[in-house]
Protein backbone atom coordinates (compact mmCIF):
# COMPACT_ATOMS: atom_id res chain seq x y z
CA UNK A 1 0.00 0.00 0.00
CA UNK A 2 1.57 3.12 -1.31
CA UNK A 3 1.51 6.32 1.45
CA UNK A 4 -0.45 9.14 0.33
CA UNK A 5 0.26 12.40 -0.68
CA UNK A 6 -1.01 13.86 2.74
CA UNK A 7 0.61 11.48 4.45
CA UNK A 8 3.97 11.95 2.72
CA UNK A 9 3.62 15.34 4.06
CA UNK A 10 2.89 15.31 7.33
CA UNK A 11 6.15 13.29 7.60
CA UNK A 12 8.23 15.72 5.74
CA UNK A 13 6.58 18.34 8.17
CA UNK A 14 7.43 15.71 11.11
CA UNK A 15 11.21 16.41 10.05
CA UNK A 16 13.41 18.49 11.89
CA UNK A 17 17.29 19.27 12.54
CA UNK A 18 16.74 17.56 16.20
CA UNK A 19 19.07 19.46 18.65
CA UNK A 20 18.03 17.64 21.90
CA UNK A 21 16.77 14.13 22.15
CA UNK A 22 15.69 12.05 24.67
CA UNK A 23 18.17 9.98 25.70
CA UNK A 24 16.51 7.23 27.51
CA UNK A 25 14.58 6.24 24.08
CA UNK A 26 15.93 3.96 22.14
CA UNK A 27 14.92 3.16 18.83
CA UNK A 28 13.65 -0.81 18.09
CA UNK A 29 15.66 -3.55 16.35
CA UNK A 30 12.89 -3.74 13.17
CA UNK A 31 13.28 -0.16 12.98
CA UNK A 32 16.82 0.38 12.99
CA UNK A 33 17.13 -2.54 10.56
CA UNK A 34 15.10 -0.88 7.98
CA UNK A 35 17.14 2.08 8.45
CA UNK A 36 20.15 -0.11 8.05
CA UNK A 37 18.32 -1.47 4.94
CA UNK A 38 17.76 1.91 3.72
CA UNK A 39 21.88 2.21 3.54
CA UNK A 40 22.40 -0.72 1.95
CA UNK A 41 19.26 -0.06 -0.65
CA UNK A 42 20.54 3.44 -1.41
CA UNK A 43 21.11 4.16 -5.34
CA UNK A 44 24.58 4.97 -6.54
CA UNK A 45 25.91 6.28 -9.76
CA UNK A 46 26.86 2.66 -11.88
CA UNK A 47 25.82 1.46 -8.24
CA UNK A 48 29.28 1.59 -7.25
CA UNK A 49 28.31 2.28 -3.72
CA UNK A 50 31.48 4.01 -2.85
CA UNK A 51 30.99 4.16 0.65
CA UNK A 52 30.76 2.34 4.10
CA UNK A 53 28.29 3.00 7.25
CA UNK A 54 29.95 3.03 10.69
CA UNK A 55 27.13 2.59 13.60
CA UNK A 56 28.52 4.07 16.90
CA UNK A 57 27.49 2.27 19.79
CA UNK A 58 30.39 2.66 22.21
CA UNK A 59 29.49 5.80 24.28
CA UNK A 60 33.35 5.85 24.79
CA UNK A 61 33.43 6.70 20.92
CA UNK A 62 30.72 8.69 20.86
CA UNK A 63 32.20 11.13 23.75
CA UNK A 64 35.30 11.28 21.56
CA UNK A 65 33.70 12.24 18.41
CA UNK A 66 31.56 15.18 20.75
CA UNK A 67 34.79 16.61 21.53
CA UNK A 68 35.44 16.49 16.95
CA UNK A 69 31.54 17.93 16.34
CA UNK A 70 31.75 21.15 18.09
CA UNK A 71 30.14 19.47 21.36
CA UNK A 72 27.01 18.87 19.51
CA UNK A 73 24.81 16.76 22.35
CA UNK A 74 22.68 14.83 19.71
CA UNK A 75 26.39 12.95 19.19
CA UNK A 76 26.22 11.19 22.14
CA UNK A 77 22.25 11.83 23.46
CA UNK A 78 20.86 10.61 19.92
CA UNK A 79 19.73 6.55 20.17
CA UNK A 80 22.21 5.89 17.32
CA UNK A 81 24.20 7.55 15.31
CA UNK A 82 26.04 6.80 12.47
CA UNK A 83 29.00 8.29 10.29
CA UNK A 84 28.94 8.40 6.51
CA UNK A 85 32.22 7.67 4.91
CA UNK A 86 33.53 7.11 1.05
CA UNK A 87 35.95 5.98 -0.69
CA UNK A 88 38.86 8.39 -1.52
CA UNK A 89 39.73 6.89 -5.08
CA UNK A 90 37.67 4.68 -7.63
CA UNK A 91 40.51 2.28 -8.41
CA UNK A 92 39.98 -0.70 -11.41
CA UNK A 93 39.98 -3.08 -8.30
CA UNK A 94 36.89 -1.24 -7.23
CA UNK A 95 35.35 -1.32 -10.53
CA UNK A 96 36.62 -5.17 -11.04
CA UNK A 97 34.90 -5.54 -7.15
CA UNK A 98 31.43 -4.19 -8.02
CA UNK A 99 31.26 -5.95 -11.26
CA UNK A 100 32.03 -9.47 -9.21
CA UNK A 101 29.38 -8.69 -7.31
CA UNK A 102 26.64 -8.02 -9.70
CA UNK A 103 27.58 -10.84 -11.36
CA UNK A 104 27.34 -13.33 -8.58
CA UNK A 105 23.64 -11.77 -7.36
CA UNK A 106 22.30 -11.57 -10.64
CA UNK A 107 23.93 -14.78 -12.06
CA UNK A 108 25.22 -13.06 -15.33
CA UNK A 109 28.64 -14.27 -16.35
CA UNK A 110 31.31 -11.48 -16.31
CA UNK A 111 31.66 -11.60 -20.08
CA UNK A 112 28.20 -10.01 -20.49
CA UNK A 113 28.94 -7.46 -17.82
CA UNK A 114 32.47 -5.61 -19.90
CA UNK A 115 30.87 -3.38 -21.69
CA UNK A 116 29.12 -2.04 -18.47
CA UNK A 117 32.35 -2.13 -16.68
CA UNK A 118 34.14 -0.50 -19.84
CA UNK A 119 31.59 2.28 -19.57
CA UNK A 120 32.53 2.55 -15.65
CA UNK A 121 36.23 2.42 -16.46
CA UNK A 122 36.52 4.65 -19.47
CA UNK A 123 34.08 7.34 -17.25
CA UNK A 124 36.00 7.45 -14.38
CA UNK A 125 39.63 7.56 -16.43
CA UNK A 126 39.41 11.15 -17.24
CA UNK A 127 39.16 12.15 -13.54
CA UNK A 128 41.64 12.87 -11.00
CA UNK A 129 42.09 11.47 -7.30
CA UNK A 130 40.71 14.27 -5.89
CA UNK A 131 37.41 14.41 -8.53
CA UNK A 132 36.76 10.88 -7.81
CA UNK A 133 36.68 11.52 -4.29
CA UNK A 134 34.51 14.39 -4.88
CA UNK A 135 31.78 12.08 -6.77
CA UNK A 136 31.73 9.45 -4.08
CA UNK A 137 30.85 12.32 -1.36
CA UNK A 138 27.78 13.62 -3.62
CA UNK A 139 26.64 10.44 -3.97
CA UNK A 140 26.92 9.29 -0.08
CA UNK A 141 24.33 12.66 0.49
CA UNK A 142 21.93 10.87 -1.97
CA UNK A 143 21.89 8.22 1.52
CA UNK A 144 21.89 10.75 4.17
CA UNK A 145 18.86 12.33 1.89
CA UNK A 146 17.38 8.55 1.82
CA UNK A 147 17.82 7.94 5.82
CA UNK A 148 16.57 10.95 6.43
CA UNK A 149 13.34 10.80 4.77
CA UNK A 150 13.17 6.71 5.55
CA UNK A 151 13.40 7.69 9.43
CA UNK A 152 10.33 10.71 8.70
CA UNK A 153 8.31 8.57 7.14
CA UNK A 154 8.69 6.11 9.89
CA UNK A 155 8.43 8.99 12.60
CA UNK A 156 11.96 8.74 13.46
CA UNK A 157 13.61 11.72 14.98
CA UNK A 158 16.98 12.63 12.82
CA UNK A 159 19.88 15.27 12.67
CA UNK A 160 22.34 15.80 10.15
CA UNK A 161 25.67 16.53 11.41
CA UNK A 162 28.33 18.49 9.11
CA UNK A 163 29.80 20.07 11.71
CA UNK A 164 32.12 17.17 12.39
CA UNK A 165 35.91 17.14 11.84
CA UNK A 166 36.76 14.57 9.11
CA UNK A 167 40.10 14.33 10.22
CA UNK A 168 39.40 13.86 13.47
CA UNK A 169 36.50 11.49 12.91
CA UNK A 170 39.70 9.50 10.37
CA UNK A 171 41.81 8.96 13.86
CA UNK A 172 39.33 8.18 16.18
CA UNK A 173 37.59 5.63 14.15
CA UNK A 174 40.74 4.09 12.60
CA UNK A 175 39.79 4.98 9.08
CA UNK A 176 43.82 5.96 8.35
CA UNK A 177 44.93 4.07 5.42
CA UNK A 178 41.87 2.41 5.19
CA UNK A 179 41.17 4.26 1.73
CA UNK A 180 38.36 6.11 3.52
CA UNK A 181 37.18 9.25 4.61
CA UNK A 182 34.27 10.30 7.09
CA UNK A 183 32.08 13.17 5.23
CA UNK A 184 29.19 13.62 7.49
CA UNK A 185 27.09 11.73 10.66
CA UNK A 186 24.08 11.43 11.22
CA UNK A 187 21.78 11.31 14.87
CA UNK A 188 18.89 9.18 15.22
CA UNK A 189 16.19 8.95 17.92
CA UNK A 190 13.64 10.47 19.46
CA UNK A 191 13.22 14.62 20.11
CA UNK A 192 13.39 15.38 23.60
CA UNK A 193 10.11 17.45 25.06
CA UNK A 194 12.58 20.06 25.93
CA UNK A 195 13.47 20.87 22.21
CA UNK A 196 12.33 24.43 21.35
CA UNK A 197 13.68 23.69 18.15
CA UNK A 198 10.63 21.21 17.54
CA UNK A 199 8.05 24.29 17.86
CA UNK A 200 10.17 26.58 14.96
CA UNK A 201 7.77 27.05 12.44
CA UNK A 202 9.85 25.67 9.45
CA UNK A 203 11.27 27.95 6.81
CA UNK A 204 12.16 27.63 3.69
CA UNK A 205 11.85 30.11 0.91
CA UNK A 206 8.79 29.97 -1.20
CA UNK A 207 7.82 27.31 -3.86
CA UNK A 208 7.76 29.57 -6.18
CA UNK A 209 11.47 30.72 -5.58
CA UNK A 210 12.52 27.63 -6.11
CA UNK A 211 10.54 25.90 -8.52
CA UNK A 212 10.83 27.00 -11.91
CA UNK A 213 8.03 25.88 -14.28
CA UNK A 214 9.46 25.28 -18.07
CA UNK B 1 0.40 7.34 11.47
CA UNK B 2 4.28 6.26 10.81
CA UNK B 3 4.74 3.47 8.17
CA UNK B 4 5.73 0.26 9.30
CA UNK B 5 9.19 -1.03 8.49
CA UNK B 6 7.81 -3.87 6.96
CA UNK B 7 6.07 -0.78 4.48
CA UNK B 8 9.21 1.06 4.23
CA UNK B 9 11.26 -2.42 2.89
CA UNK B 10 8.88 -2.96 0.54
CA UNK B 11 9.14 0.72 -0.62
CA UNK B 12 12.49 0.27 -1.08
CA UNK B 13 12.79 -2.67 -2.44
CA UNK B 14 10.23 -1.53 -4.96
CA UNK B 15 12.21 1.17 -6.31
CA UNK B 16 14.99 0.83 -8.84
CA UNK B 17 16.18 3.32 -11.68
CA UNK B 18 13.34 2.83 -14.45
CA UNK B 19 14.96 2.42 -17.81
CA UNK B 20 11.56 2.30 -19.81
CA UNK B 21 8.98 4.24 -18.45
CA UNK B 22 5.27 4.00 -19.68
CA UNK B 23 5.08 7.64 -21.40
CA UNK B 24 1.09 7.42 -21.37
CA UNK B 25 0.71 6.85 -17.20
CA UNK B 26 0.83 11.00 -15.71
CA UNK B 27 1.49 11.14 -11.71
CA UNK B 28 -1.54 12.89 -10.21
CA UNK B 29 -2.02 16.58 -9.29
CA UNK B 30 -2.21 16.12 -5.72
CA UNK B 31 0.70 13.36 -5.75
CA UNK B 32 3.19 15.97 -8.18
CA UNK B 33 2.38 18.67 -5.41
CA UNK B 34 3.54 16.30 -2.34
CA UNK B 35 7.02 15.80 -4.42
CA UNK B 36 7.31 19.16 -4.56
CA UNK B 37 7.15 20.11 -1.67
CA UNK B 38 9.68 16.95 -0.76
CA UNK B 39 12.22 19.20 -2.77
CA UNK B 40 10.65 22.80 -1.01
CA UNK B 41 11.36 20.91 2.54
CA UNK B 42 14.97 19.32 2.29
CA UNK B 43 17.11 19.88 4.76
CA UNK B 44 20.57 21.42 3.92
CA UNK B 45 23.24 22.75 5.81
CA UNK B 46 22.07 25.98 7.57
CA UNK B 47 19.25 26.29 5.68
CA UNK B 48 20.57 27.86 3.33
CA UNK B 49 18.85 26.10 0.22
CA UNK B 50 21.84 26.70 -2.74
CA UNK B 51 19.19 25.74 -5.13
CA UNK B 52 17.25 25.74 -7.67
CA UNK B 53 14.70 22.96 -9.21
CA UNK B 54 13.19 23.29 -12.90
CA UNK B 55 10.30 20.92 -14.15
CA UNK B 56 10.51 20.52 -17.53
CA UNK B 57 6.99 20.04 -18.94
CA UNK B 58 7.88 21.46 -22.43
CA UNK B 59 8.22 18.43 -25.31
CA UNK B 60 10.11 20.63 -27.20
CA UNK B 61 12.90 21.38 -24.39
CA UNK B 62 13.17 17.81 -23.25
CA UNK B 63 14.01 16.75 -26.66
CA UNK B 64 16.95 18.74 -26.44
CA UNK B 65 17.31 17.95 -23.11
CA UNK B 66 17.30 13.83 -24.18
CA UNK B 67 20.17 14.93 -26.72
CA UNK B 68 22.33 15.85 -24.19
CA UNK B 69 21.40 13.04 -21.69
CA UNK B 70 23.10 10.33 -24.04
CA UNK B 71 19.83 9.95 -25.55
CA UNK B 72 18.20 8.08 -22.58
CA UNK B 73 14.86 7.93 -22.87
CA UNK B 74 13.37 8.40 -19.68
CA UNK B 75 14.17 12.42 -20.37
CA UNK B 76 10.77 12.49 -22.54
CA UNK B 77 8.91 9.39 -21.91
CA UNK B 78 8.56 9.97 -18.29
CA UNK B 79 5.50 11.51 -16.27
CA UNK B 80 7.54 14.44 -15.21
CA UNK B 81 11.20 15.38 -15.09
CA UNK B 82 13.26 17.61 -12.80
CA UNK B 83 16.49 19.53 -13.33
CA UNK B 84 18.31 20.66 -10.14
CA UNK B 85 20.50 23.21 -10.34
CA UNK B 86 22.86 24.64 -7.60
CA UNK B 87 24.44 28.05 -6.59
CA UNK B 88 27.63 28.31 -8.36
CA UNK B 89 28.72 30.58 -5.51
CA UNK B 90 27.70 31.66 -1.59
CA UNK B 91 27.73 35.45 -1.41
CA UNK B 92 27.09 37.28 1.11
CA UNK B 93 24.29 38.70 -0.61
CA UNK B 94 23.00 34.87 -0.38
CA UNK B 95 23.52 34.48 3.34
CA UNK B 96 21.73 37.58 3.90
CA UNK B 97 18.84 36.81 1.78
CA UNK B 98 18.49 33.66 3.99
CA UNK B 99 18.93 35.61 7.24
CA UNK B 100 15.58 37.91 6.20
CA UNK B 101 13.35 34.86 5.01
CA UNK B 102 13.97 33.22 8.39
CA UNK B 103 13.41 36.24 10.47
CA UNK B 104 9.99 36.95 8.11
CA UNK B 105 8.56 33.25 8.30
CA UNK B 106 9.70 32.59 11.82
CA UNK B 107 8.57 36.39 13.16
CA UNK B 108 12.50 36.91 14.61
CA UNK B 109 14.47 40.24 14.80
CA UNK B 110 16.77 40.57 12.38
CA UNK B 111 19.85 41.15 15.50
CA UNK B 112 18.38 37.94 17.01
CA UNK B 113 19.93 36.48 13.94
CA UNK B 114 22.84 38.57 13.42
CA UNK B 115 24.86 35.42 15.63
CA UNK B 116 23.92 32.54 13.22
CA UNK B 117 24.39 34.82 10.08
CA UNK B 118 28.21 35.46 11.64
CA UNK B 119 28.30 31.84 12.08
CA UNK B 120 27.83 31.33 8.31
CA UNK B 121 29.70 34.06 6.78
CA UNK B 122 33.01 32.76 8.92
CA UNK B 123 32.13 29.12 7.79
CA UNK B 124 32.07 29.91 4.01
CA UNK B 125 34.77 32.77 4.05
CA UNK B 126 37.49 30.03 4.01
CA UNK B 127 35.75 28.59 0.83
CA UNK B 128 37.26 29.18 -2.35
CA UNK B 129 34.31 29.80 -5.12
CA UNK B 130 34.46 26.42 -6.54
CA UNK B 131 34.74 24.75 -3.09
CA UNK B 132 31.33 26.69 -2.33
CA UNK B 133 29.85 25.07 -5.78
CA UNK B 134 31.15 21.75 -4.33
CA UNK B 135 29.04 22.27 -1.39
CA UNK B 136 26.32 23.30 -2.91
CA UNK B 137 26.28 20.65 -4.83
CA UNK B 138 26.73 18.06 -2.23
CA UNK B 139 23.53 19.59 -0.32
CA UNK B 140 21.64 19.12 -3.62
CA UNK B 141 22.12 14.92 -3.73
CA UNK B 142 19.99 15.51 -0.52
CA UNK B 143 17.31 16.44 -2.08
CA UNK B 144 17.84 13.92 -5.23
CA UNK B 145 17.61 11.10 -2.15
CA UNK B 146 14.62 12.56 -0.41
CA UNK B 147 12.91 13.10 -3.71
CA UNK B 148 13.20 9.73 -4.86
CA UNK B 149 12.59 8.12 -1.08
CA UNK B 150 9.47 9.95 -1.21
CA UNK B 151 8.43 8.98 -4.22
CA UNK B 152 8.87 5.28 -3.55
CA UNK B 153 7.12 5.34 -0.52
CA UNK B 154 3.93 6.61 -2.69
CA UNK B 155 4.75 4.04 -5.37
CA UNK B 156 5.97 6.54 -7.96
CA UNK B 157 9.07 5.45 -10.22
CA UNK B 158 11.85 7.02 -10.54
CA UNK B 159 15.06 7.29 -12.81
CA UNK B 160 18.31 9.57 -11.43
CA UNK B 161 20.29 10.80 -14.54
CA UNK B 162 23.80 11.60 -14.24
CA UNK B 163 24.72 11.27 -17.37
CA UNK B 164 23.81 14.31 -18.37
CA UNK B 165 25.75 17.60 -20.00
CA UNK B 166 25.75 20.38 -17.35
CA UNK B 167 26.77 22.59 -20.05
CA UNK B 168 24.60 21.96 -22.47
CA UNK B 169 21.73 21.88 -19.83
CA UNK B 170 22.59 25.29 -18.63
CA UNK B 171 22.07 26.67 -22.38
CA UNK B 172 19.43 24.82 -23.27
CA UNK B 173 17.50 26.24 -19.85
CA UNK B 174 18.90 29.42 -20.19
CA UNK B 175 20.82 29.27 -16.80
CA UNK B 176 24.07 31.02 -18.16
CA UNK B 177 25.13 34.02 -16.32
CA UNK B 178 22.08 33.34 -13.50
CA UNK B 179 24.29 32.06 -11.29
CA UNK B 180 22.75 28.73 -11.06
CA UNK B 181 24.21 25.60 -12.83
CA UNK B 182 22.83 22.03 -13.54
CA UNK B 183 24.08 18.90 -11.82
CA UNK B 184 21.81 16.13 -11.94
CA UNK B 185 18.03 15.09 -13.09
CA UNK B 186 15.79 12.96 -12.09
CA UNK B 187 12.74 11.19 -14.14
CA UNK B 188 9.43 10.43 -12.48
CA UNK B 189 6.30 8.25 -13.61
CA UNK B 190 5.41 4.98 -14.00
CA UNK B 191 7.67 2.06 -15.11
CA UNK B 192 6.43 0.42 -18.72
CA UNK B 193 5.58 -3.12 -18.30
CA UNK B 194 8.52 -3.59 -21.31
CA UNK B 195 11.10 -2.71 -18.76
CA UNK B 196 13.05 -5.72 -17.91
CA UNK B 197 15.28 -3.89 -15.39
CA UNK B 198 12.09 -3.92 -13.25
CA UNK B 199 12.60 -7.58 -12.91
CA UNK B 200 16.39 -7.74 -12.25
CA UNK B 201 17.74 -9.01 -8.71
CA UNK B 202 18.65 -5.94 -6.88
CA UNK B 203 22.30 -6.40 -6.53
CA UNK B 204 24.64 -4.73 -3.47
CA UNK B 205 27.01 -5.04 -1.38
CA UNK B 206 26.28 -7.35 1.58
CA UNK B 207 25.08 -5.56 4.46
CA UNK B 208 28.20 -6.67 6.47
CA UNK B 209 30.82 -5.51 3.76
CA UNK B 210 28.92 -1.80 4.09
CA UNK B 211 27.91 -1.53 7.45
CA UNK B 212 30.27 -1.71 10.59
CA UNK B 213 29.60 -1.85 14.04
CA UNK B 214 31.88 0.09 16.62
Amino acid sequence: MPISPKELLESLNFRYATKVFDPTRKIEADTWAALEASLVLTPSSFGLQPWRFIVVKSSEIRDKLKASSWGQGQVTDASHLIVFTVRTDLSQQDIDAWIRRLSDVQDTPLENLAGYAGMISSFSANMSQSEKQAWNTRQVYIALGQLMTAAAVMKIDTCPLEGISPGDYNEILGLKDSGYTAVVACALGYRSSDDSHAKAKKARFTAETLIKHV
